[in-house]
């Protein structure tokens, strides 16, 4: 790996200019998202931008100039053999970004849109302070984590939509990274919408699989989340503070890295104490490079975490520390796993 | 080039991750800036997270999160082969992010940051409504482009800086796209700080240079972007409305994106109706390929130009409709040029 921007960088600073227009990039795609581009394109013929822009009610210029971008960035297709261009999804737009795939990352997206970037706008504060920056930028208090993330059914359910579209991507290697299948009873605690529940519920059909979480959480994952299939089921408290299920697992995804230390090694002491010997631990979070070099995503989500919650992503050598008997699975994409045992 | 993204992204999309991303390694780079980590770094042995902390008054945990960060995309070195991590500058940092450098792009920085980054928070209602979004996002009319840019002396600063550290990449390019020699007398209308003005001066050095610009502007410009070796003047006026100078050569350089259509031609009509025989135009711009399917960063300017004002960017074709005789060259950077001659 290079150990900086290459030469000719310091001649013409192409890749710079790069990251200063990152956020454009992520704008561009989050903004036709929102504006339900890729679910129109998804289900019709090419379209040209004034078609495009009159049935979803845009401006023919913003829509055009959009589109073109899209396309720049190869999101979208563009044929220009006719007077008129006619514009296409591509593969990654209809398995992606339109919001009715299977992997749609559509709730992904509008909350990165909507409540991340206007974070991350306060980044420099967030440095300085360190502390997360809710109050700033959206008057929510900044001690009460969850009270601001779940401040109105709406918001709660646009983050359990978040939750629940990171495990389309990674739900699979996560379950599979360690073989589950001795672990007959199986608790997600904080598991939100059941999402990778099902996962493991599907890769380990003889496992009982529970999602524990808060009870507004349990009731509206039951209520807008739920599958035909569904073979999980949900038990409602609070893991710092109720009597945790008995099970010969426990699943912490994304959920360590929302607390500081002693948060953290409360919880993980709650959880020995009722943990029997042989039964464990599978801890999912984005694992930091110990030599500090990256993952670039895990350094985005540690700043993250900085700029919205109490917590911080770790190296699996801090994990470690505080875990008995421990295996890490690196998985090579967003998030990795870590099993302990009792 | 591909037509889309490639077959492994279905698989997993990590590209289009990383677009997700492309906001947070922006702010990453932007925070840093305004902090003054590379300011600190250029004129210092390497330092640890704490010690900049202590020097910048920055959160010693937010610090060490931001610096690894920074080290994971190449912008920062790090040295893991002690205790305490030392962090250190790179040729990049040193050259065009610390602010004293002569290619800094510190004022550009602060501009994405503080101004165009929250504009395009606003980007899914510019396409809706097909119009600039400065009421949205800080109170300002939308109609009076230059009143809501100029609306205090320091943002007025912050905007002249930002034209200013853009001629630093490209100027040079620019104005040896063509041999200018010709033209004797030479007027940079909208010129600004008059750094592409002192670029012309430099490469042509018997050729009289002036800038013309708003008396607001051209005041600030002589106020606080003169150089020692200047050989330019200044001109105060409103090229929609005051008396042009008289000139051989026309530049309007990052002008006519600003506006629509008609207000261009009827600016072009103005420099046609006292441009003498042999004299001309050079016209500065970002153009779009005919095909629509880049430059990238072109067409994010455009996008920019609808969030931010009344314009857009072109392709070389719209702008040769509308002027003579023209030769286009394209510099394979940022900013391009067309020479038209009456």
């Amino acid at each position: 790996m290079a150990e900086h921007l290459s030469q000719s960088e310091l001649d013409y600073p192409f890749k710079l200019l790069e990251y200063f227009n990152g956020f454009r990039i992520s704008k561009i795609i989050f903004s036709a998202c929102e504006l339900g581009v890729f679910d129109l394109l998804l289900t019709s013929d090419p379209l040209s931008a004034g078609q495009i822009a009159a049935q979803l009610n845009l401006s023919a210029d913003g829509a055009e100039r959009l589109l073109d971008a899209l396309v720049g960035i190869e999101i979208l297709e563009v044929d220009t053999t006719q007077a008129t261009a006619l514009y296409s999804s591509t593969d990654v737009s209809s398995l992606y970004l339109a919001r009715g795939s299977s992997k749609s990352l559509w709730d992904m997206i509008q909350y990165q849109s909507q409540t991340i970037y206007p974070l991350w706008n306060n980044m420099a504060d967030a440095v300085r302070e360190g502390k997360n920056q809710n109050e700033k930028t959206f008057g929510l208090p900044s001690e009460q984590i969850f009270q601001a993330i779940y401040r109105s059914e709406e918001e709660m359910l646009k983050f359990m939509g978040l939750m629940n579209s990171s495990w389309i991507l990674d739900g699979h290697d996560i379950v599979t990274a360690f073989d589950l299948a001795p672990f007959k009873s199986i608790v997600d605690l904080g598991g939100c919408t059941g999402a990778l529940a099902r996962e493991v519920s599907r890769q380990y059909p003889s496992s009982a699989v529970t999602v524990f979480d808060l009870p507004s959480v349990t009731e509206a994952a039951q209520k807008h989340f739920t599958q035909e299939d569904d073979n999980i089921t949900f038990q409602s408290g609070d893991f710092f503070t109720d009597v945790l299920p008995l099970a010969d697992l426990f699943v912490l995804a994304r959920i360590v890295h929302d607390w500081p230390e002693e948060k953290c090694l409360s919880l993980l002491r709650r959880i020995h104490s009722v943990c029997k010997p042989g039964g464990g631990v599978l801890l999912v979070e984005a694992l930091l490079f110990e030599n500090r070099r990256g993952p670039v995503m895990t350094q985005c989500f540690s700043l993250n975490m900085l700029v919205q919650t109490e917590g911080r992503e770790r190296t699996s050598s801090e994990y470690i520390a505080i875990l008995n008997k421990s295996g890490v699975s690196r998985t090579g994409k967003c998030y990795d796993a870590i099993l302990a045992l009792r």
